[in-house]
């Protein structure tokens, strides 16, 4: 049966499945959820088992790691995925509860559903199938599905450094990224680093009246206001000094790549939602948003942020404020270098503290010349009638530089399948149904295929 | 009866008394407790007609409105305090829940102890004293004790407005307001006005994946923190336009009055807690809290804030901003001049809006040379055994000069009893004990002494 009928056929029980995996709150950044992340990581290894894996779930919360041995001779494939989703904050934005998945004609709603769930689930499909097909799978597989990946990948890196054979793979192939536009499909070839830090300033020793004692302290948070506006000019460029000394220029081939793209301003406006595109100065956005690094605030708090006015000076201020790194940049010297800039632009009368809150990663590559490549350009043609271009992306998966250490230097393909319209980490993310089905028509093309070359390439 | 015997043989149902009031949560910036401002103004009636006033709560949340008519002849005196509070938050600095009044031998720890219950109830503490020595008080008086005071005054100042007899009166006392320290008696002469404002800066239309998109919109957080960022200067001199050009220079006297106090740097570092003292650059501190102008942030928010990392480019970001206010800067003038300011230094990119959260009050000045200020001077003198110093205070009461006028230009006793170091506005606020208790006995001399005024002066 070809996989496009199997889908068919099955169209109603793998939407419920995917429902069931999606109702589960595991996010990884919230202490609350921790039990939700083993009752994920417990979800996945309860599918696994059913399509003949053997499972482990090592750490807390756990790397859920399987392996199925297949076909002698046949390249050994690594997957990667991840069931931890991001916060859903805020809620009310949501136009139905993140955690109850809710169905339309066109797609599934839910926290989760494209990031990393649904492409996820995309892949146990394509194995069903193919085990459906033929009995068992023609090839060997490791199955690494991790639960901190939107938090630092903690547990998956204490595994990996230990490496081992059972790490060994001829490819790694990941979804989790995204086509550049509904009918454009996409093979993603590089990832930004990501430096991820909180600043927190500190001034009086509590909130006082801003009457009685305003005009004599520092406000804490009007200083870390002055430290972030020192970070990044008006013309979007990061003042971190020697932020830009090892960035490298973009490819001719890249640039003429974009030529045929549609990244106008208006496909970008149409994506933000922005009253007016920014960034900086002389770089094209697509240009901005992959080969450039950048720098965001990713959250801000101080003082009273309640209805109604409060008069007083906040005894603290604290800002999350993460960076995107790409080639060459060295993510320990960046880190270095902002914490010491971020030291030099405080006022006097406060304390300024700076930590990471995870690893930072560097910026990641992977080669377009090995045959799994090409296979996945034929699978993703063939499910998508279209061949896919390759592209740099803004994201990261910080841990994909240690994972293809760990199996001796594998190709990665990264073979997402989501689009940049489902709302990935914000309220009312969603997965078209069409890049779910076709998705998992892909990934059972490029499994068949791989299958049938000789392991190492 | 001594009113120092009085109280030293009512302490205990004093203060059992004064706990209950400080019990009902009457926070009024936020919603949630509209009904307790209610049972905080229920509990004022209760009070105020064992006292053999008749009483009347008006509007919503409603003034409690009181009158006493008492000997001819004697002066109409207008009693204004407070049953609202300011926000608990941040609750988790509390050493006991700010409602759950919490008694030392010391003090009496509680949102609301100093500001203003704890103040508001030494008169009424003083007034049953005066019935239990004189059958009647010995004068005619008019409460008005507003539950709105943190807020905008709106009730208030709807009643004010309507004018009429009800409000005529000889002179207004107020005790809302602190010692320059314990042991320096201080009658306040000037408050400062204020200006409270909210800035909104939006961007995206949702909460974008940092690094998907990041580098392509100006991000909201940073965007503020740049608009925050240009409203003051590392001189500490705000830089709206035109800020400074109506402030009056301190007197002379003023400045000799200041020559006699303790107010070294190290007085406020005590207070405030801070690594340093900051400022208006030439200036002493104690004319930076009292007689400049200043500009605060009471809070800042944005994104994501919770545990952990998320990587997103939020939607929004807010702040609320405060001035305060000298003489003679009109406080419509500096509004204009502050939001066209805030639209002036807004980067490109995203849509920025800014409102008053109510309206914006002048600063307020009340002579010494009247019969009813130097009845507070001699009273305070005799409870608390130094003569009190004429000071200007940081804060403000905005409704103020409403009240004033309405009385038709009556002197105002500003006869506060807190201290600096009551951590008003903040967690832990409290009222000591021996301040209340000076304060019952001062109000009760001043009292008396105004009994025996000829009305008018």
């Amino acid at each position: 049966m070809s996989v496009e009928s199997w889908i068919q056929e099955n169209r109603a029980s793998l939407l419920a499945e995917l429902m069931e995996f999606l109702r589960i709150p595991s996010v990884s950044a919230q202490p609350a959820h921790r039990s939700d992340l083993l009752r994920a990581a417990e979800w996945l290894r309860g599918q696994l088992v059913r399509l003949g894996f053997s499972v482990e779930l090592i750490g807390q919360p756990p790397v859920v790691y399987a392996s199925y041995t297949g076909r002698p001779g046949a390249p050994t494939v690594l997957f990667y995925g991840h069931y931890d989703v991001q916060p859903p904050e805020p809620l009310e934005l949501w136009t139905a509860p993140p955690f109850e998945p809710h169905l339309t004609s066109e797609a599934v709603y839910a926290r989760g559903a494209c990031d990393d769930k649904g492409q996820v689930f995309a892949h146990l499909a394509a194995w069903q199938y193919l085990r459906e097909q033929q009995g068992q799978l023609p090839f060997s597989l490791r199955v690494v599905i991790e639960g901190e990946e939107e938090t630092g990948s903690e547990s998956l890196y204490a595994l990996l450094q230990k490496g081992g054979d059972a790490w060994r793979s001829d490819v790694v192939v990941v979804s989790d990224t995204a086509f550049f536009a509904e009918g454009i499909p996409t093979l993603t070839v590089g990832l930004r680093g990501l430096l991820y830090t909180e600043i927190t300033v500190r001034g009086p020793v509590r909130d006082l009246h801003s009457g009685s004692l305003g005009g004599i302290v520092e406000n804490p948070a009007l200083a870390l206001a002055h430290i972030l506006s020192a970070l990044k000019g008006p013309d979007g460029r990061v003042r971190v000094p020697g932020f830009y000394d090892r960035v490298r220029p973009p490819h001719p081939a890249e640039r003429q790549a974009w030529q045929h793209l549609p990244a106008h301003e208006a496909h970008y406006k149409a994506l933000t939602g922005a009253p007016a595109l920014a960034g900086e100065v002389g770089f094209r956005p697509i240009e901005c948003i992959s080969i450039r690094p950048t720098l965001d605030v990713n959250g801000m708090y101080s003082g009273y942020t309640g209805p109604g006015a409060k008069t007083i000076i906040p005894a603290e201020a604290t800002a999350k404020v993460s960076m995107r790194l790409v080639p060459d940049q060295d993510p320990e010297a960046i880190w270095a270098a902002f914490a010491q800039f971020v030291q030099e632009v405080a006022p006097p009368g406060v304390e300024v503290s700076v930590r990471k809150l995870h690893d930072p990663a560097p910026a990641f590559e992977t080669p377009i010349d090995s045959p799994y490549y090409r296979a996945a350009e034929r699978a993703v043609a063939q499910a998508f009638g279209k061949t896919p271009v390759p592209l740099r992306e803004g994201g990261s998966i910080p841990v994909l530089n240690a994972l293809r250490q760990a199996t001796g230097g594998a190709p990665v393909i990264l073979m997402g399948f989501g689009l940049p319209t489902d709302a990935v980490h914000s309220p009312n993310e969603h997965f078209k149904l069409s890049q779910l089905w076709g998705g998992i028509a892909a990934a059972a093309y490029w499994y068949r295929e791989v299958a049938q070359l000789a392991p190492n390439g």
